[in-house]
């Protein structure tokens, strides 16, 4: 490891705070409301399909969500969903965007390490642009990232524009994150390191294997083991 | 006018290319499908209400509109509206995120006008990240921008940050846009120059009275007259 890192990227949902239990637990409540209308993984199947055909319109977020749940109600009752459960739907996507933040464990220190070690840190992650900074400023990490990039999508090009405008070029970068699909590959790909720190919960649509060639790929227990690694690279 | 400008903001929707008019349209097939239950004015004040208090949470964009919609259509009908109604609701706002851009006249002269005088030249624009990116895309005029900044809110500290991120700091920028709330006001308050580009259609939430201090305020009629001020500054 002698090449030496500038940058770091940390991503956010489910690296440095808790978001996937947030989503599982409206699905709950949404399939609750439905019951009477269709069982839980016929509901689970049908919400996932919708939220993949929605996905190229709506982008990642809760708002797309919200939208995609309204949508599915529709379908699996053949529109006879009483608007007052559609209410609901609304009031449960309302309460996840107000949901506290609840930090990892270990993830202050481990952004407080890469920045003390003099990387510049910069969150990288998708989702609404409103409720990914409202979670940033609740969070109180906020002051140790020298730049934050809300994306559309997490591709090579994104992280290699990302890390030349923070660092010195994603070949002296770093991607730390939960999913291997969009923190992970698309990192290493574009010449990259990526970390991966995985979360017992991950979204369907978020999964994928390992990359084949493992040079610049690392797996962590937890981003307690994140300072350990970096100091490898100083 | 003796100090000279390093980079020019251009605002998107209404700015470049049409946008107000597809929410407007929206907003009449709304009322259409809730004709039997609120009057169109009434309908109107009620979606307008609910957009303001949904604001905090949805930020700007298409998809905070629709649930505000279906939320309304909800609230008027005291929850009688059929599901069916709510399904077309969707399936209008989906139309909107696909509806093909059309340029302003003069936007794509007067971005390269401004670009072709060495002028960083940086797209601002609010609302729904991946919206924002396929309008851009769409437009052609992607190319012609140094930078995108695609922002939850337009206030002077964000102006600050951009300007001093894409050119030597907010004195020395000037923002071009049709919101005299969001686009030139903040940009003024920051120490740049605001340039407003009237358009007919004007959301509520947008309008703001004209800056007492007209230094650095500018108005033009259209963007055709946008290389001519730009001259003035070279």
């Amino acid at each position: 490891m002698a090449r030496r890192l500038t940058a770091i990227g940390f991503d956010a949902d489910d690296t440095l705070w808790h978001n996937e239990q947030f989503f599982r637990m409206t699905q709950a409540r949404f399939a609750e409301l439905l019951a009477d209308h269709a069982d839980p993984d016929h509901l689970d199947e049908r919400l996932l399909a919708a939220e993949r055909r929605n996905l190229g319109h709506y982008g990642y977020g809760i708002k797309g969500f919200m939208l995609s749940m309204i949508e599915t109600a529709i379908e699996v009752t053949e529109a006879r969903v009483p608007a007052s459960v559609i209410g609901e739907i609304i009031a449960a996507g309302q309460e996840m965007l107000r949901h506290p933040i609840e930090l990892l464990p270990h993830a202050r220190e481990a952004v407080e390490a890469a920045s003390d070690a003099g990387f510049r840190v910069v969150l990288i992650t998708k989702g609404d642009l409103l409720d990914q900074e409202r979670k940033l400023a609740q969070s109180g990490l906020g002051e140790l990232f020298d730049g934050v990039e809300i994306v559309s999508e997490k591709t090579p090009d994104i992280y290699a524009r990302i890390f030349s405008r923070h660092g010195s070029g994603p070949e002296q970068a770093m991607m730390v994150g939960n999913s291997m699909k969009s923190d992970v590959l698309p990192a290493i790909a574009a010449g990259g390191w990526g970390v991966h720190v995985p979360h017992d919960l991950a979204w369907e649509l978020e999964h994928a294997d390992p990359p084949g060639d493992r040079t610049r790929f690392r797996e962590l227990a937890h981003l307690g083991e994140l300072p350990a690694l970096l100091q490898q690279f100083l």
